[in-house]
């Protein structure tokens, strides 16, 4: 196949923008919130049908108790194969009052399009499937195979997808992954993340008596408050340290390179420190060391803790349950299910054997790409190329997806890319979450030039 | 005045039992819940009726910024006085849907009464005054002088109660007080008790950024949650003992008279421990030393905590604000305020700055008449009398009540005393709260008791 003309691809892009707009609110108005099991059958479905009316060869696969994954794939007319993961379901939309549009409801406004999953993640599904499409009408064939599969439960921390990877490793096999897609730093530079934090996240809870008491009984009865305090506190105090015996064991310290790779990256600190608004970070943490703690350093993290009454005014009660939900965010190699045993054997050995795990609601291991492998070394070439402007290149997100499957299950280098619908000011996983109309175009422009060249890629 | 005769007075009482319980049902007909400004002002105005009706001089006292406080006074024969204290409102009803009948409207069912109030402490109301009504309709002149004063705001923990008492003095000088009247003990011996513990009690809470983060985010940026939690642990930690610099300085040792008496106590261990659905106390402490931490070990409990996300599932934030409601019981000689300064001084020298007390809900002082005095030994024998048992005395009660007014400020022995309404099972402060019919008119007898020997008591 002659080499095609990327001028004119890009041109037929923007001819069609208002196509792929349509696409992606026709799949914006499917409400699919995995957290409320809301319409997740009937969008895997819409994602099926139009996958089939791309020319994409789809179907439904089961999960092991979750909603299906949809699995298209397209015949190339090269040997590589890329496989292309997203997903298909949303974040809740609470709170819904604070929405100036229906959530599921799509609404352009000022350029903009506003509705729960345009920018995480229906928006890069649109992308990926108007790309094909537009290939396909210009060249018929495409250089490569193309294999996708949008999973269903992402924003529930994807407790199936990893054995659903292994049941499906033969089918899935592939020569690199694309994970979901970013937009533009708001410096302008593209970002390319070859890694995610793993993350166990679990419940813990305690029980002292049948009921709440009156406190003044606190002089001679047991506190499910104070007991689940205490606990925690035994497991991090005010320095910041873990103190699960054995929790940093498998910590792979930063390479020369990811170090090199960090340093030379602009800082975001002001950003970040604006964004959440605070004064300091932990152990005022800056530069170097900032970026570091952020990509390598595991954390132990409170998500919320519930005992008592915490309505207005007071309730001298004596609690007789505390509950807390905890997230321990893990770094390359740390184990989840490790962790999970060495938390078992902290509470014991501190005398908290009454301090339950309840629920583990996921166990996600972490994944990293080697920065030197030629994909991610393919993909910050071609991001630069694109934008015109350096790849920013961190060794893996400060958060977690499941890229462990990928690189575990089937041992192919994966990475999240430039080219994405959304941008900073999204408002992912929150009320208003829109993108930049623009934007969509542009991602459409990058996956076909990834479709160019991902076939001249030697791979390791 | 000839001596009265107690058994025509006795025979009295229950042929008017009928027209007692009316009484109670008309006070329990109307709400008066101070933690929702329910019908306070109507609850003072139809008791002040009452007592005119029965021939008490009566009025309402305003208070600092609180409901007004029943005065009623009626002039005896002899010299002494004895001060009557009561309270009008009562606990909120939730949850609403537990009364088998509503809170408001008094149902007699199977030889019970039941009514929010009826218990704690409408049924002291009505018990003293129909013990009044009695007297006269028999005798005429009462033999004592009677001062009533009954408080709107017990409930919400008598924020304005001591500076009334301060601005009243002069008004309400008597020679000792009796407050809220108890049923007999499970075990049919009378209780008496002439202490309570004091009560500081508050929030306690921290923001850490502007609003909830991701999760991710823990690796670098503060958590309102940990905060919260260090604060707390710095406070008391597993071994129980409170950290907070000179907090014991001014606890009173028990004295060999109160020793003595807590000693030949008859042990209630099994039944609380059965009622609060526990296998052990605290320490494993049993015997004397479970009655001296229950009535003289000061105490830290945390009512309730919340921060981040508690509802199902989970979600995955960094907590941006935290909170805490906690309260200590203080015994003799701890003062709040002095305890407020000292937890202030300790979340600062501990590097918790950032920790806000954000709001006092009450300081109230401990309070003890001592055991030999002329006050308690008269109420020690004469319970014992009446009921034909051996009056159980501890020196204070492990919760807390506006005691400290009294003997601080009249400077006057006073106690909490047998010929209440209630009994053990009465739930007060829960839903259907009721009395057992038979034992209002048990008190009406034994407040007659009272006014017929309390003259001719020789104070100290």
């Amino acid at each position: 196949m002659s080499a095609p003309d990327m001028g004119q691809l890009y041109r037929q892009v923007d001819q069609h923008e208002e196509r792929a707009l349509q696409l992606l609110e026709e799949l914006a108005t499917q409400p699919s919130i995995s957290a409320e099991n809301l319409g997740l059958d009937e969008m895997a479905e819409l994602c099926r049908q139009k996958m089939e009316e791309y020319g994409i060869e789809a179907r439904l696969l089961p999960t092991d108790g979750g909603p299906p994954v949809v699995y298209g794939e397209i015949k190339g007319a090269g040997d590589k194969t890329l496989l292309l993961y997203n997903h298909y379901d949303v974040q809740p939309v609470d709170p819904l009052e604070l929405w100036e549009s229906p959530p599921f409801e799509p609404s352009r406004r000022d350029g903009k399009l506003y509705a729960r999953g345009v920018a995480d993640d229906k928006g890069d599904i649109a992308i990926r499937l108007e790309a094909v499409r537009l290939w396909k009408e210009l060249y018929g064939d495409l250089p490569i195979t193309l294999k996708f599969i949008f999973e269903g439960e992402e924003e529930s921390g994807s407790p199936h997808f990893y054995r659903f990877v292994e049941q499906n490793k033969d089918l899935l096999q592939a020569d690199a992954c694309m994970m979901e897609a970013g937009g533009l730093r708001s410096d302008g530079h593209p970002s390319l993340t070859p890694g995610v934090k793993g993350m166990l996240n679990l419940q813990l809870s305690v029980r002292t008596a049948r009921n709440d008491a009156h406190s003044a009984m606190a002089a001679v009865a047991p506190s499910a408050a104070w007991r689940l305090l205490w606990a925690l506190n035994s497991l991090k105090g005010p320095d910041g340290r873990i103190q699960i015996a054995g929790f940093y064991d498998n910590v792979r310290e930063l390479n020369d390179l990811e170090r090199t790779v960090i340093e030379s990256n602009p800082s975001t600190e002001d950003a970040v420190r604006s964004a959440l608004g605070i004064d300091t970070f932990l152990d005022n943490l800056s530069g170097y060391a900032w970026q570091e703690r952020l990509y390598n350093g595991p954390t132990c993290n409170i998500e919320g803790f519930l005992t008592g009454y915490t309505g207005s005014g007071y309730k001298t009660v004596l609690p007789a349950v505390a509950s807390a939900k905890v997230d321990f965010r893990l770094v390359p190699n740390q184990k989840p299910l490790d962790i999970l045993e060495k938390l078992r054997l902290h509470l014991d050995a501190h005398g908290f054997a009454d301090v339950g795990i309840d629920e583990v609601y996921g166990a996600e291991g972490p994944a990293r790409t080697p920065l030197d492998d030629p994909f991610i070394q393919f993909l910050d070439a071609l991001s630069a190329e694109f934008v015109g402007k350096s790849t920013v290149v961190v060794p893996n997100n400060a958060g977690t997806a499941p890229m462990d499957a990928f690189v575990e299950v089937l041992k192919i280098p994966t990475a999240f890319t430039f080219g994405g619908s959304g941008y900073d000011g999204s408002q992912i996983h929150a009320p208003n979450e829109h993108i930049r109309i623009p934007d969509l175009a542009t991602g459409i422009k990058f996956m076909l030039l990834v479709f160019s060249r991902f076939g001249e890629l030697t791979l390791g």
